[in-house]
């Protein structure tokens, strides 16, 4: 078996051509703050929206102007986002010990009430590239907007390997 | 005066006496997601909608479909659900410190402005049960839709008594 | 150059001052749970709205009875409020180490997508008043409803400076 390393970047790079977008590169966010930031062995990630370069790839209220799969495909960006910028922040996917808690927020049409599908979709992603370390808390609403006018927002708590522990850790 | 161990669970079969539940056993959630995540001493719950055994307890807008009182016993429905959802994960409740922070999102009709009223229906479970470790810093916000239409959904992050402290501390 | 506690006091004084409304004493807040808890060096503090006194001073549907503009000072006094009970729980601002997130909740019309511009301005008071220390991580939404019919909510967490720490580092 190949060390874990490559394994979740190859893991990464398969989810990234699934969706058939790139995530390299930095990523744009609006406004005056900071994708991530690292407290101790916490790492904060900002809310992401499924923007693809300088584009929003999927907008409107899903069950409305965005299908049920469009929402659940939207969701999967964000989390590609926000696992990106994890790497970016702590250098390598395998520095991430566990995604602790991720809160999906559904721009939902009045009577949508799968906001959890919705979320399973970003789940999906965070196990199928991190495994076990990928299996973390949840909380999925219906909110009325999003900046942009996105159709789903993620933002993530993850805990990162202790510096200084190998980096091959289960 | 008995230990606090016996004194917390048994101010939680009250709790759930009085709302005529149980929350004993597997606590069903939906996804593919874990209902709790502890990293150090910190627990991470997911979030919890008024689900007793298959049924979603209380559904609809509060201050439409919901009125104030059924939207405060959903909250407490859930604030019960993440105290056993605790007690699955630390094995007791007595292994909690203190609930850090809860947020309260309560599915409302447009004009419903007493989400905090809400909120402190879940707040006042966490202190009946907990005491002071229940006292708490917290958000209650207004959102247009939740999983299966439930009224209210609540998410905590708590901390466990480190490893290695006596089980009685203060 | 003064002392950094000098410094982010005055910081604070001078934000205030340009809002026109004090936000010394004690603050109020509604409901039985706490302004702030610490764990550790971790702060949660409660979502704030842009109460000033007995008052909420912006209420309504940020793009119909708020405008942008008065949308973005509800979010500034919700998080002087915030930085008021940081202050409060630490003893000084200066014992901030960071601030690790902000969420901003804006009660929005429904064609209302800038809640990226209206969080900007929290935004803005943090890094103000903290310098580097006030460059956090967040998450921006729209919501139906607030407590209060406010137009915006803020919650933070923060880290403090270790216990022990001289204060004036970095």
């Amino acid at each position: 078996m190949t060390d874990r390393t490559a394994t979740r970047d190859a893991l990464f790079a398969a989810a990234a051509a699934d969706l058939g977008h790139g995530f390299d590169g930095e990523l744009r966010i609006g406004g005056n703050y900071t994708p991530a930031v690292r407290h101790g062995d916490v790492v904060y990630v900002s809310g992401q929206i499924p923007r693809i370069g300088d584009t929003v790839a999927v907008i409107g209220r899903v069950g409305v102007e965005a299908s049920l799969d469009e929402g659940r495909r939207a969701a999967r960006i964000c989390a590609m986002r926000a696992l990106a910028l994890l790497r970016q922040t702590l250098g390598s996917l395998d520095a991430i010990e566990r995604i602790l808690r991720m809160t999906v927020y559904v721009r939902s049409a009045p009577d949508f009430t799968r906001q959890s599908e919705v979320g399973d979709s970003a789940s999906d992603v965070l196990q199928a590239v991190l495994g076990d370390a990928g299996v973390h808390s949840r909380t999925s609403i219906g909110v009325l907007q999003l900046p942009k006018g996105a159709a789903v927002e993620v933002d993530l708590i993850a805990a990162a390997i202790p510096s200084g522990t190998a980096p091959s850790r289960t």
